[in-house]
């Protein structure tokens, strides 16, 4: 069995082994949200797969720092270096002191977070409480020749980078196939060049996020942040940088030139994306209006929606599809994943009562391994869900009889169960959290016996009544050979 | 019925009329915890007392903006100006990041707050975001004589400002007398007086939270974060600042002194602070070792405890005494809030099933108009609970028929339990939260009409069996002229 975990380097473009820096610490990096509106399946994914990998990671024995910040200045409208930023414009609208927004949004994303079961990272750092880092960054890399002040404004020199270093390594595009797509400079720009990006905007006056520095009250270049607390939190070099492929270019390019720019390397190790969300097809967008955000789903509230769809079902959905392919949103996908996700805790429930034999031929080992390989290749989640879905018919079988399994080989397959399904894929079962919920189970079970001796008195007028009632709560009741079974 | 709200002011020293300086406008700032450790009774208490007044203000129709801060740089070991930092230690101790420590305890805070039903504030900045606005308020106050640096710190000179305005007027503390109780400087000090206080601190090279400002690599004052973060968020002149009463000498007097050395005027219109939890008549201290955490309280793991209490008990505990009485935590005194509290929450129950009479004897107007005049008299929340315990008896009259309440008397009594109950005191019934509860509702309420139709075919044995069984599962069921009760 080969037990090394290999992923995806969006920078090498190819499978490596995971080997970090300075083991057993791993630091890990990931680009959170903008917090000026509410979180959309397109802040699920990110947050979904980073948290599996979080908790692999940590499952193997590996001390991980996972920082994931938290935008809320300098992301300007259309990811540009010119006109409002996102946080001021909806301030404005709503006439809130934009950290008002800012709290309110991220308080929301956190609510959303906590019921898709992803588990808080380490550090949240705010962009906003990093102005003085971002301005320390800018200052070392005017020092080393590769920014230069235009008008109380700061750029980062791309062409001058690119001739000591690479820009496009990221991305793989090339410097002068940019510059021929690109629309040339009307002479107006404080730009030499229109592919430079600012690490510094001078404020406008009716701008209200603003800070002193050396070169105006402004504001910081939204790719300044994550260097700065990157650098800040998880040293000049780390393991792990991940985000959505949306960031790679431009964001992510940016990062590496300004890391590379201010202290003579990339910083980070592994680059790691994951692949976009797609509805019905379609690329998933705010201008595109078929937006779906996070709540609408738990409650059903879009039209687009059939119906509400269980924070769980959400995150068994999108751990469904590996975190490298698209992964398209239906309402059909979402209840077939509602579906398998049900029958696999189904599966875990009558794992549970399994009778153990002295003599069995079910061998979990060779389970338990599968699941490991298939983590270990970059995180095949997909595949590990199959592998389980496989032992369900193993389960159904030692539960009919027809299979056996002894007392070893049950352990190892419960463990298998509780470490893949719940503690890495970080499934819980959300019908076992209510506060009465076992007195339900008990006044139900009660019921169903009192149904049972009617049957037995042929006092068919109640038993029917009872099960007809118990229907219409929403209880199906099933009729066994020496006893009953139900389900809400 | 006078209606106007009165706050005892702390600077004033009497009760007076609450007059916003912009309304509807109200700005609210609260100092919140250093996040080091976890959160105890005595961060319960101001977070509750200001929850309850902003949800009054924001009943009474004022938009409130609610700055509480968290507090994760510069709070040094005893509140003093030399010695390690509380969150530096603690990281060291466990071999953390700062920042990771602060982390940790902000999201157990918030996870303490939310189970309280502590609403979360508009704002809740943090310390180490606002380094560039402290660094800015010390600028301004050297700029305006009061402060001196020394040797890389800055500090502010309390003697000079005693001076030009009052040092003490918060606190009510005269400068000599202090003088004259403090040991003098050795010498050694690079204050030039024993009551100057830190607002830029040099950091020793083995200090970790470390910022550039024009004095030192260093950090902020305790002290400077209060007055730079209510300044930016809430602007020159705002309405209230709250805290406990331990914080209101030396950290409020010396907000109030940086606040007029910077900007010439104190700032804040009313000073509110809330009085201390004592344990067995005891003060409450980490040092003392009889130190409750919030988490203790809730699962009874503490050997103080005699056992599990509820937030809600925590809450309606709390909320039972007045803010600027002391509070004594024992046992008794928590489950009989647990116990009135139930009581009330019965008694709820009991309202939302009354029946109306076309004439009634009860004036249900008198018991809102004492709520109000009650909550208007500096938040007496002690009298509206009270109150509401008188209603309960007319409650339990109507329902045994000794009363009898005509429609729209029994639709202000309602609103008056859901507006001073729910939304005003923030209590919300714990039991009616599980996922099944509805459910479990139905499925008993089924059982007990099976069991109705049992009796009335004379069929004892099952009506005595499901009695029985509900009994065993903790339901008792109460037999009534012409129907059931039941509870858990």
């Amino acid at each position: 069995m080969d037990n090394k975990l290999v992923v995806y380097n969006s920078l090498s473009r190819k499978k490596e082994e995971f080997k970090p820096i300075n083991p057993p610490f791993v630091g890990l990096y990931v680009c959170g949200p903008t917090v000026y509106g509410d979180a959309h399946l397109g802040h699920a994914r990110p947050a979904i797969t980073f948290d599996l990998l979080f908790r692999y990671l940590k499952h193997q024995d590996y001390k991980v720092r996972y920082v994931r910040n938290i935008t809320d200045v300098g992301h300007l409208e259309n990811d540009a270096d010119e006109g409002e930023d996102k946080i001021g414009k909806k301030a404005r609208l709503e006439q809130l002191e934009p950290m008002e927004v800012v709290q309110h949004y991220t308080d929301r994303y956190h609510r959303e977070m906590d019921k898709l079961n992803v588990q808080k990272p380490s550090i949240e750092p705010r962009a906003s409480g990093h102005i003085i880092e971002q301005i320390e960054l800018t200052k070392k890399i005017i020092e080393n020749g590769f920014a230069y002040e235009s008008n109380g404004s700061v750029y980062f020199d791309v062409e001058k980078y690119n001739k000591k270093y690479k820009y496009g390594i990221l991305s793989g595009r090339v410097l002068e196939d940019l510059l021929s797509n690109t629309r040339e400079l009307d002479g107006q720009s404080e730009k030499r060049n229109s592919l430079d990006f600012a690490l510094w905007k001078k404020a406008s006056p009716e701008h209200i996020m603003r800070w002193p520095s050396p070169w105006s009250d402004g504001f910081p270049g939204w790719h300044a942040e994550c260097s700065a607390m990157g650098h800040k939190y998880l040293g000049d070099e780390f393991d792990i940088h991940g985000g959505g492929m949306d960031l790679l270019f431009p964001h992510h390019e940016c990062e590496i030139a300004q890391n590379t720019a201010s202290i003579g390397e990339n910083s980070v190790k592994y680059w790691i994306h994951n692949n976009m969300i797609t509805i019905n097809g379609q690329k998933m967008g705010k201008s595109l209006g078929n937006f779906i955000t996070i709540e609408d789903l738990f409650n059903g509230s879009n039209e687009v929606l059939e119906k509400a769809y269980s924070p769980m079902t959400i995150r068994f959905f999108i751990l469904q599809a590996h975190y490298r392919s698209t992964l398209d949103f239906s309402n059909e996908a979402l209840q077939a994943a509602e579906k398998g996700l049900a029958r696999l805790l189904k599966g875990v429930e009558t794992l549970n009562k399994l009778n153990v034999s002295d003599k069995g031929n079910y061998n979990a080992t060779a389970l338990k391994d599968k699941c490991y390989t298939d983590m270990n290749d970059d995180l095949n989640s997909p595949i590990v869900v199959a592998h389980l879905f496989d032992a369900l018919k193993t389960i159904n079988s030692i539960e009919s009889g027809k299979e056996n399994i002894d007392k070893s080989n049950l352990e190892i397959l419960k463990e298998t169960f509780n470490t893949f399904l719940f503690d890495i894929l970080g499934i819980k079962n959300e019908e076992s959290e209510g506060g009465n919920d076992e007195m339900l189970k008990d006044v139900v079970d009660m019921v169903l016996n009192l149904r049972l001796q009617a049957k037995s008195n042929k006092d068919y007028a109640t038993s029917d009544f009872i099960r007809d009632e118990l229907t219409k709560l929403g209880i199906t009741v099933k009729d066994k050979k020496d006893g009953f079974d139900w389900e809400i």
